[in-house]
């Protein structure tokens, strides 16, 4: 043992390990000829993560013995079109994920950033996969859809995490609790996180439910999420059912939405219509979201995706996705998006 | 395919790929130690880049069958002297090349972050690459030299490119042509960059040409750039001639340089004599570069280049390196830069 | 030749390597919950680095023939709490090291940005590494401890080094000498560095020196720092012993620390009690560290730490850790820090 301290000594100067481990590399990089428009204007250009958000990571797992696990997962989100990472002076950084856990019959311990508990629901009874012109709104509805870092929404990763996840054998259940301390000193705690999520997996069934707080600067601004997740998969098609709402103060936004995702040889077709209800007001508006993709292989797809925003008078919503901006969109105007793309996983 | 469909909606969450690919890492870290001067000052300390850009990156393909093939790169400069990455606040960027392409008889298509077609030919037909005290002043006359995202000069790099290249077999011949949008809803399209190249290498020779233009913030601001070059490698030297123009508004900047590489056993030798002229102005220069590699192997290479640059009494022009500032050179003066440095491929 | 170095041509626009060598990727992810209590007030959250500064990095080393080596090291801090790297703007850098390297019988010859020659000691004569809330705070005492870039404090990292190290076989013998140029045009050559470290390890003993000049903005704040450290393995117990010295100006602090790190079994246990002087000045104060790990493996350990600062009438110092706020402290006033974490080397 004295051995081992001396050379972990050496390693942790080395800044190394002794048993070189299996770092796997990973990644996906996905970019869009993408055309948007609205009733204000039109853009046109190069747009990334249309099926799947391009990103690049490392990880690894380190068995303990005993049914005991260690693991690391650093993800970082990237914008390839730009060649540009997600900090805020354009680097790459582990924004998307970068935890350590230990693991075992127990579930999971793990700490670091993560996926919020009330995000990940959203993205997984998408077909759209919160991705591209036709994803899902009912991720952020208090903030700007398809931008990560959304001001005012719900938290899609939260910094800070600690989180317990549920074992993976408990008859089909899994989910997690996950609690991010908001770090300051004393008053409002604003950026505190808590939330939870429970689910159920078995043979064609997959329903889940979730619900999370995040402290504001002051009461009146913390922001609470819940949502309810369902699919089915018939074989031929899989229909998804997602309700979501987010509340703040006053303001309350609604979303049910119908989706569907059908194989079909190397094919895949795409579809959803949501409803977003703005509580007591006619901010309300409507998407429609339809997607062809063409799978060359399990890594590499050519897709092509629609969407469109049907706004009521009390709304200005407009198609958004990653790496080109969202067309300006008037009071009760529409607006849609189409991307072109290829999404190739590493 | 429904088993598929479903394993990659799950690689979809986990960021993955089913089966995992072979993600080469590759680099260069290439550092020297250098001294510039100009008639105004003096600069010491530690440059990067003298023989090669230092960088990492990333990338990989997957066959697909039918002699179609898809790609990805990442690859992010950086400055090693100092630690830092290319972003603005610093960090880590693929700010030299993030793409994903389809590849196959019919060429190649290629999306995203790219070499601009105008910068590549002046990198090739220079010895020195476009790097350290000895490199051509050619690839950005109207920006300042060393710097890759040089304000006003031409395109190093393009975001948002939609690039298709000739197929390989083509008796010689390769080329590409090279689209980026400006991504703006109205006014003019700054930004939007569109260029062309077409090369033919057979035997000891290679030739290639290329024209492409930078839209500005107004029509009068609008840059274009063409260039020529050519080398034919005799085997005990490689000579190369390179002439390239850049034109904006009335300002328009011609250069050029005749360069030689010579191989020696395990030394190589390189020359360049290069001519400036600024139109219609005495704001002419001219520079001249050698150097001296030794490689201790494929891979690692210590080197000593020197540089001189003459101005006419209109222009004020000096060396200019990665990772350490240009040294003040007054109107009509002269300057000069040695760097002593270790290049490593990995 | 003449292949080989039109391959190199080649390589140089791929900017990649013939024979791909292995880069080896490595790296620590280490994150604990952690209480840090001041006089004035109380900070809990997600912290990073507690055990050891979370990173990841990529590095090789080619053999070059007749004992001849190069390498190179890129590792880059982070704090995954956050999912950010250590650029000014949040994005990866390799601010930790990003050096080339000549190797051979004469030594090595490192070129970039890499620990000062005065940090080192600090780090190895601390039982806890300089990490976590029991750490030494005898490398950075005129600036900040806990954060890289301490303003006013000794350097932990140095940009622009050129170092040479002595050759591994000198009879026990080690060293360094490291010098890195300010890289002004004229005037005080801020941020200029000089400093040396020698060293003997034989058997239980090792026993090292460093001292370093870092240059100001004016020869008034030119910082020197000194260090002593010596360390002598008992096997069932290790006793440390560190002195340093930071002086600018009219102020000087001084530490001495004893510390001692007893493994058994797979458990490891840490200690350590250190003075800090303000010369002519009752800004002094003490700090208390202890520490246990249990050991998973030899890349992954759970650890709890305590650490405890005392400070006299003049001084007002808290407990520092990577990835959460220190606390306030009074003048005269005390700072405790719990941390229980996990760190994991892959």
């Amino acid at each position: 043992m004295k051995k081992t301290l001396m050379a972990m000594g050496l390693l942790a100067l080395a800044g190394s390990a002794a048993a070189q481990s299996q770092v796997q590399i990973f990644g996906v990089v996905d970019m869009a000829i993408t055309r948007l428009s609205g009733s204000g204007d039109t853009r046109f250009g190069l747009s990334t993560g249309g099926a799947n958000i391009s990103r690049l990571g490392f990880r690894g797992t380190e068995d303990l013995g005993g049914g005991l696990k260690a693991g690391f997962w650093l993800e970082a989100g990237m914008d390839p079109d730009v060649g540009g990472g997600k900090g805020t002076g354009g680097g790459l950084t582990f924004n998307r994920r970068s935890t350590v856990s230990l693991m075992g019959n127990f579930g999971e311990v793990r700490l670091g950033r993560d996926d919020s508990a009330t995000f990940l629901s959203t993205l997984i009874f998408d077909p759209f996969l919160t991705n591209g012109v036709g994803q899902t709104m009912a991720f952020t509805m208090l903030g700007i859809p398809g931008v990560a870092t959304a001001a005012g929404g719900a938290p899609i990763q939260i910094s800070n995490a600690i989180s317990y996840f549920l074992p993976k054998e408990m008859g089909g259940f899994y989910g997690q609790l996950q609690f991010a301390p908001g770090e300051r000193a004393s008053g409002p705690q604003q950026g505190k996180y808590a939330g939870t999520r429970l689910g159920y997996q078995k043979g064609a069934l997959n329903v889940a439910l979730a619900t999370g707080k995040l402290w504001g600067d002051q009461p009146v601004n913390d922001l609470k999420a819940s949502n309810v997740g369902a699919s089915y998969d018939l074989g031929v098609v899989k229909p998804m059912l997602l309700w979501a709402t987010e509340k703040r103060g006053d303001l309350k936004v609604t979303a049910i939405q119908l989706g569907a995702v059908m194989p079909m040889g190397a094919s895949e077709f795409k579809a959803s219509i949501g409803h977003y209800d703005t509580a007591h007001s006619n901010a309300d508006w409507n998407k429609l979201g339809l997607g062809y993709g063409y799978n060359f292989s399990k890594r590499t797809q050519a897709y092509v995706n629609v969407g469109y925003v049907k706004n009521k008078s009390g709304a200005n919503k407009s198609i958004g996705v990653q790496g080109l901006a969202a067309p300006g969109t008037t009071l009760g105007g529409s607006s849609n998006g189409i991307d072109l793309g290829v999404r190739h996983f590493f």
